[in-house]
C-alpha cells in the first residue's frame, strides 16, 4: 500500500506535535497519542497486545523530538529517549482518514414495499473460519446482517437446543430473565404474552432490562399450526421516516423516559429509557418498543399527547403490510435479529390446529462484530 | 395505608384529563395514561399482567368522562365504556411523589480515607427468598452493593466453577470474549495482561465491548504467591471529585470518543466511547477506564492536552491510598464489583513463591435489582 507521495512531510512543530502531511491531508498529532501506538518491544506485551506503561509512567511534558517518515512508516523520537516507527496506514485509518478495513457495513434503512430478505445456509457458516469458504460466507452473511439489521439462517439441524448451539457460533448466549434458552408456545400460564397463541404486534424484546438484548436468535422447531406466521420490521427505516415526516414526534420519544415493566409478581424487571435512543452525533442508535408494558414517565411539562401521538405513528407505520418483511418460518429456520433495531411480530395461531414451538436465545452486537472482523482478516490472508 | 384526607378530590377536566388532588399536591392526568394502567379483567394477561389491547386499539380522542376517589382508590370511566379501579399509592408512586419502596438504595461516593467495606457471608443468602432470614440478608446484601458498588462475599465453596453458581444466583451469568468463567493466573502465552504477574492499576474490565460487562464477580480459589493484594477504587467519588475540581476535565472526559481495542491478532473488539458517561440528567452513569488499551480519538477541534491532563488527574486520584480500599483475599472470598462503578486492581506477585488462582464471571445489572426488589416483597410479606 502506497499511502505515500512526493508531497508527505513529517516535521516537529516547536509545541512538540507532530506536523504530517500524508497524501493530500495534513494534520497536527499529540505526542503522547504517538507515543501511546507504539507497539515497540517492551511497550506493549507480546502475545495480548496491551500497553504496558500507564499514564502516570509518561511525564506530563511529553514532546516529539524528531520525526520523519521512511516508506510507508512515520518514525518518532521522543523526549523520554523512546523512538518508534508507526505505520501511516494505521495512523490514517484512526484519524478516520481511510475507513477501517475490517468494520461491518453500516445499515440501510429499508426501502418501503421491498423489504430485503437475507438469507443463509447453516452449514455455510457452521465451521472455521480457518476453512476459506466459510470465512467468505461468514463475510457475506454479517455483511447483510449489519445492513439489514437481520439475516434468516436456514438448514439447520432440528434438535431442541439448537438455537444455543448457532449463538455461541457467532457470540456468547446472555442469561435473562427466562434463563438462556426459552422455549416459545402456546403455555397454560404464560410469564409472557409470547407464550400464549394471540398475535403480536411488532415489537422489541426485554427493553425492561438495563441492558435490552441486543440480538435474538428464534428457532423453529415445528410451525405446524394454523396461523403464527412471521412479520419483521425496520425499527430504523420507521424512526426515519417519523423523522422527516413528524421531527416533533421523533423528537418526544426521544425524550420522554418510559418506565418498562415486566412484574409477573414472582419476577419483576424495571427500566427507565425513552423509546428512541440517538448517538452523540443524533443519529438513530438503539430502539425500546413493546407496547404490552409500556409506561411514560408523566414529568412536569412531559407532553403525553405528543407521546402518545408519535406512539400511535411508529404503530401504525410497522402496521402497514408494505413496510414489513412477512413469511412463514419452516422447520429449521432460525430468524437472527438485532433486537435494537429490526421489530418482529407474529399473527395469531390456532394450538389446535397443530404444533407450534420454536426456542430462542439472545447473544450481544459484539459476537457478530468480532466474528465479522476475523472473517475479513481470513479472507485477505492475514492468517 | 392512608393517603387521601378531607381535601383529596378528582374530577374531570373539560379536555378530558383528570384532575386530581392527592394529599397536599395536584395533578392533570392524561386520559390514555390512566386507561394503560388498567388491570381490570380483559386488559391484562392474568399470569404476567401485559397489557392485551394495543395503540391502535385506543381511540385516538379517548377521554376521561368522570373521576371519582373511592377510599384509596381512584374510579376513572372513559369515552370508549371502560371503567377501571386505579391504586392512588400506585399512582402517586408512578408520578415520583412517593419513592418505590422496592427500588435499590441511591449510591453513595466513598469518602476519602473512610472506604467502606461491606461483606456478607455466602451462606447467609444462598438460600432461597422464601427463608425469611435470607430474603432479610439480601435485602441487605444488596442495599449495601447499591450503596457502595461492591460487597465481599465470605465463606464460599472452594471448588472451581463456584464463582458461576454464585453469578448464577443473583443474576445470569453472561458470557463474554474469554468465555463464560475465566481463570486468573500467570500463564505463558496470557490473552490478557490480567494473566500474568504483574501489578494492575485500578480498571474497569472490558471497555472495548458494546456493552462493558455489568457486574463482576471474581473468587479466590488460592492465593498463596508473595503480593498479589487487591485494591478497589470508587469510580463515582473519583469522577465526582474531579467534576469539582476541575470541572474543564470532566467535561472533556465525558466528551471525547475513546476507540477502546482489545486486538490480539485472532480475537478482536473494538467499542468507541467517552471515559465519563452521565445520564440525561447530567448524572454519573458508567465509567470506562482502562489505560492499557485506550486510545482517544483525535477528531477535529478534540482538545488531546485536556484529555491527557483529566486521565492522568483519575489515575493519580485512584493511585492515591487514602482512596482505596486495599485488602488480600482469602480462598473462598468473592469480590462482587459493578463493573460500571468500582475499578479494581491488584499489586504484583511472586509466581515462585505459591499459588494464586481467582476465577471470574459477569452478570448484568438487572440481576441484583430483580433480586433486590423480590427479596423486599418476601420481607414485606407480600409473598
Amino acid at each position: 500500500m502506497t499511502l505515500l507521495d512526493y508531497s508527505s512531510s513529517a516535521s516537529v512543530a516547536t509545541d512538540g506535535h507532530v506536523e504530517a502531511r500524508f497524501g493530500d491531508r495534513t494534520t497536527r498529532l499529540h505526542p503522547q497519542w504517538l507515543r501511546e501506538q507504539s507497539t515497540e518491544p517492551g511497550q506493549i506485551e507480546a502475545t495480548n497486545r496491551q500497553r504496558l506503561f500507564t499514564p502516570l509512567d509518561v511525564e506530563s511534558g511529553l514532546v516529539a523530538v524528531d520525526a520523519e517518515l521512511d516508506g510507508d512508516a512515520l518514525t518518532v523520537a521522543f523526549s523520554d529517549g523512546h523512538r518508534c516507527r508507526l505505520s501511516v496506514a494505521v495512523l490514517m485509518q484512526r484519524l478516520g482518514w481511510i475507513a477501517d478495513p475490517e468494520a461491518p457495513p453500516t445499515p440501510i434503512a429499508w426501502e418501503p414495499g421491498a423489504a430485503p430478505f437475507p438469507t443463509v445456509s447453516w452449514p455455510a457458516i457452521a465451521g472455521g473460519l480457518d476453512e476459506p469458504a466459510v470465512a467468505a460466507a461468514t463475510v457475506d452473511f454479517l455483511s447483510n446482517f449489519a445492513r439489514h439489521g437481520f439475516v434468516i439462517i436456514r438448514d439447520t439441524p432440528t434438535t431442541g437446543g439448537t438455537v444455543a448451539e448457532v449463538g455461541n457460533h457467532i457470540g456468547y448466549v446472555a442469561g435473562n430473565n427466562f434463563g438462556w434458552v426459552f422455549d416459545v408456545r402456546n403455555e397454560p400460564q404464560p410469564t409472557d404474552l409470547a407464550y400464549t397463541a394471540i398475535g403480536l404486534k411488532p415489537h422489541t424484546d426485554q427493553p425492561y432490562r438495563k441492558v435490552q438484548p441486543g440480538l435474538q436468535l428464534l428457532h423453529c422447531l415445528a410451525n405446524e399450526a394454523e396461523g403464527g406466521d412471521s412479520v419483521l420490521v425496520d425499527g430504523l427505516a420507521a424512526t426515519e421516516a417519523m423523522r422527516r415526516e413528524r421531527p416533533d414526534l421523533h423528537e418526544t420519544l426521544a425524550t420522554i423516559e418510559v418506565d418498562f415493566r415486566y412484574d409477573i409478581g414472582t419476577d419483576v424487571a424495571i427500566d427507565r429509557r425513552p423509546v428512541v435512543q440517538l448517538d452523540s452525533a443524533g443519529r438513530f442508535h438503539q430502539l425500546r418498543f413493546n407496547t404490552k408494558l409500556d409506561f411514560p414517565v408523566p414529568a412536569d411539562g412531559a407532553d403525553l399527547d405528543a407521546w402518545y401521538a408519535g406512539r400511535r405513528w411508529l404503530a401504525a407505520w410497522m402496521d402497514d403490510p408494505t413496510h414489513q418483511a412477512a413469511f412463514r418460518l419452516g422447520r429449521g429456520d432460525l430468524i437472527f435479529m438485532d433486537n435494537h433495531r429490526v421489530l418482529h411480530a407474529r399473527t395469531a395461531f390456532d394450538p389446535t390446529s397443530g404444533h407450534r414451538h420454536l426456542q430462542g436465545c439472545y447473544i450481544e452486537h459484539d459476537g457478530p462484530d468480532t466474528r465479522y472482523r476475523l472473517a475479513v482478516r481470513h479472507v485477505a490472508g492475514a492468517h
